[in-house]
């Protein structure tokens, strides 16, 4: 279905929607503005993967947001009416950055964390020791003070998620750590994310606000878990059989969705609940830039409940 | 003396000082890592400064870093046996920030800012009303409650600076006044520094880093005042009359002091008692690249008490 580079960026017919659903046995779900916006359920998400569920697809649930749990996914899976999932059908960056950090931090090193509850639990879940999580304050009045307190010396990464407490404070450690360790201590961010955008038009910063200011300040990049790298799907194929021209890649961003599921190989399909327009597509077809083309889906649809009636008998 | 973009990058040897300094009328010196380090001044500079003073040079402090007034330094270089200077022969890019606002708000209108007493203290002196700095919370305890809390209907524009109490908190909140504001409120960044190295190989994050995250969440860039913009070198310029072709630009960076001294046309002198070293500037010399070339300076000194014997009568 997908065709290299040329992508066709077509509304999904139902007609086409039978046959491009047909030839597929795995489908990837972006969660947030896909599945639900918010804490409701995109009106139709739960039939069209119920219906799907029972064609014997494979469902799986990839999300950039570091600060759930694959349990606590699972857990709003059922909560809003989708089919049952086990959390080993979940790939969040929290979870995929714990197994990054597990296979190749040496045994016994621990990682500083700016992220959230959730990111530390999925750490301590395949027993990568850390510390950070969690407010931070400076360790004096001044410049002086903030670089004389102690360092742990466990760490060999410092890992970037989503974090409500980020400070300055934290700021100052991450670049202690890295400026101590050199190459040999790894810098990791779940994701680039800008913008996390809100019901009403609000939105609040971004993963990668942060994973930018470690960056800048360390004076090297971080390696990225989150699409549009392609450590999600790597995990996710390493765990399980996929044949990526079998597979569909549905998510309502371009750049991080779309992108990655384009440059893995897979047919993508982009769902205007979230935070695209038609015109950005267009407007990306209609570039003579390669790396603009590339952001364009194979399909589209509104909503994936406009799915419904190729998945009725 | 300055020949265009053909910069030399020579040592400046006592008979070439002799003739450099005969033909400068002005000498821009950035502070730390040229005049002091930390709180010690360099062995020599308060000698250097006296004799350029009393040869009826003008000379002018020219400095990024926004945490500290212009009073503060006119009392530093006092302690540390400078010749006497006025507050406002200090070019800081805390009292340019100020300027630059209050030139540009609309009457009545206020800044929010992320930044420290210092900055807060120079708004305060030209008059702009701003709300912001020291420690801040989230308003709640998710994100919903987050982008609730009431926003200043004053605030016209977002300012920041060297902030140690930097947090998620006001990077939402600066957010929030940028999209609500739109091109109408005003993005300012004191500066684009990385780190701000301490004694003994120790640095911590500089103000480049907090302006980074604002600007990836706003996805717009934020007008910077300090060097290497050209900015702090027009405010002194339009405050005293100036001749480029008869000025010297005294820094220890190249990447602002001596790029903006370049591109204003100065004659740039760098001195390596700071971040520098002149293996860096001559691998700038040897590389094809234009942007390179522009950061090599006409001449340098180990020190800027190396110009001692060219002042001697």
């Amino acid at each position: 279905m997908a065709e290299g580079s040329a992508r066709r960026g077509l509304r999904l017919e139902p007609a086409a929607a039978r046959e491009v659903l047909g030839a597929a046995d795995t489908l990837l779900f972006d969660c947030d503005g896909v599945l639900w916006r918010g804490d409701a359920a995109v009106a139709g998400a739960p039939a069209v993967l119920s219906r799907l569920q029972a064609r014997a697809k494979r469902l799986y649930y990839v999300t950039n947001n570091s600060s759930r749990t694959r349990d606590a996914y699972a857990e709003k899976l059922r909560r809003l009416g989708f089919p049952p999932a086990e959390p080993r059908q979940v790939f969040g960056s929290a979870y995929c950055a714990a197994r990054y950090l597990s296979q190749a931090l040496p045994p016994d090193a621990a990682a500083y964390v700016l992220g959230s509850p959730a990111l530390s639990a999925e750490l301590r879940a395949v027993g990568v020791p850390h510390l950070g999580p969690g407010p931070a304050a400076l360790p004096g009045p001044g410049p002086a003070d903030w670089t004389r307190a102690p360092l742990d010396p466990a760490v060999r990464a410092v890992l970037v998620g989503f974090d409500e407490h980020f400070c300055y404070a934290k700021l100052c450690l991450a670049l202690r750590y890295l400026l101590r360790g050199g190459p040999d201590c790894l810098l990791v961010g779940t994701n680039r994310d800008h913008r996390l955008p809100l019901e009403g038009g609000a939105a609040i910063p971004g993963t990668g606000c942060l994973v930018k200011a470690v960056e800048m300040a360390a004076e090297r990049e971080a390696f990225i878990i989150g699409k549009p790298s392609r450590y999600i799907f790597d995990c996710l194929a390493s765990e399980f059989k996929i044949d990526p021209a079998r597979t569909i890649m549905v998510g309502d961003r371009l750049d991080t969705d779309i992108l990655m599921g384009n440059n893995c190989g897979l047919t993508t399909l982009l769902t205007l609940t979230g935070v695209t327009t038609l015109e950005e597509v267009k407007g990306h077809q209609e570039s003579d830039c390669p790396s603009r083309k590339s952001l364009v889906p194979d399909y589209y649809v509104d909503s994936i409940a406009d799915l419904l009636p190729a998945l009725e008998d």
